[in-house]
């Protein structure tokens, strides 16, 4: 039976600070290495185990996965990094912190923008210093100027079909650390949540979710490692 | 022009202790992951950058790579792992420190198989503590019960060859981190250097090492970056 456990990276300086990160590159702070590494811990003994794992380009989900691999004395295991497992791309709310959102755009508006389906925050400026576009991590790809959840999601996707999917079908036992949103991606797919209800389930930092797969890739039953 | 940047791996539990450790699986020392940060550090001050890079499936490598990338801004960078940049299995005398060696061996037998190109030490008893036959990272493949350092060559370099050659001549800078001998087998092959020589080249742990190269993979130039 295929085994996916899918881990949202521990916390980051800009979830502390309440502030809207999106794309850009922001490190772990001490408890987000102490989640990561609890996380790795939990899964080691509760006798889990993969053959290959898939991570995004951002240092908070690659770090997660290393310190998780490491408790977990799988440091060895193969690892593919994709820039479509990255966080969803805030546009021009990325470095803002809540009140300071709320005070440019209104409570309502922001609301909009976090719980929306569809509607994408307004677009970053190119002249931000939260841009991107020359990341040389990002040469060849289009980076957005902005996503909704539902963006994320189209991006997500071509690469659970095209590499995590196959893994999978083919017998792997898969890792995935990447991040809120583009997890989210996943688990709209695999669990079948409505356009309406994805926006407001919350995956917590540090927790591995585990998805009980059948052999054609549908959820069996998915849970929090922490709670059984 | 080609770039390939070695590292041996920052100092081990065992290096300090002073006990050949071969494939066992050891941990950076708190000097160790020191080694790999400042590795990164100057790296990245002098402005050399990867495209891709190697490592083996032993955690002081690893590691090593991860810490150094971390230090570089380049955790994202893909990482191919393999068993045959491991470090040279040491048979018999996985474990001993080197006193306890030389007591049960006596210096001069001990000199030959450290310094030997090609005499293997005793082979690694099936029911030692430090056999790795039955460890899942090596399923598949013919775990060595020792090597000379001619062994050791004999597996490295058709990866180099298969893997990372290739790479170099598809324009992409590899940065490898590695052990003592597969790093021995590497620079005997590019540098051109005899088997009556190689054992007698000390190769510092954490220190890049920096080939220029030209199309053809022959070597223009070797230095340690420490030193320019």
């Amino acid at each position: 039976m295929p085994t996916l456990v899918l881990i949202r990276h521990g916390q980051s300086a800009w979830n502390l600070e309440n502030r809207f990160t999106g794309w850009w590159d922001v490190d772990l702070t001490e408890k987000g290495v102490a989640e990561a590494k609890a996380a790795g811990e939990l899964v080691a003994a509760r006798g889990l185990d993969f053959d290959r794992c898939f991570t995004s380009y951002q240092t908070r989900a690659i770090k997660t996965l290393n310190i998780a691999l490491e408790a977990m004395g799988r440091l060895w295991l193969p690892v593919d990094k994709h820039w479509r497992l990255n966080e969803r791309h805030y546009g021009g709310l990325t470095g803002l912190d809540k009140a300071e959102t709320a005070a440019k755009h209104g409570d309502a508006q922001v609301r909009i923008w976090r719980r929306s389906f569809d509607t994408p925050p307004p677009v970053m400026d190119s002249a931000s210093p939260f841009d991107l576009s020359n990341d040389r991590r990002y040469a060849g790809i289009q980076v957005p100027a902005t996503e909704s959840l539902k963006d994320t999601i189209a991006r997500v996707l071509p690469y659970w079909e095209a590499e995590i999917a196959p893994a999978l079908r083919g017998g792997e036992r898969v890792l995935i650390s990447a991040h809120g949103n583009s997890l989210r991606a996943l688990v709209k797919h695999l669990s079948h949540i409505p356009d309406s209800e994805i926006t407001e389930l919350e995956i917590p930092t540090g927790q591995p979710i585990v998805y009980e797969l059948d052999e054609a890739l549908a959820a069996k039953d998915r849970y929090y490692l922490s709670e059984r």
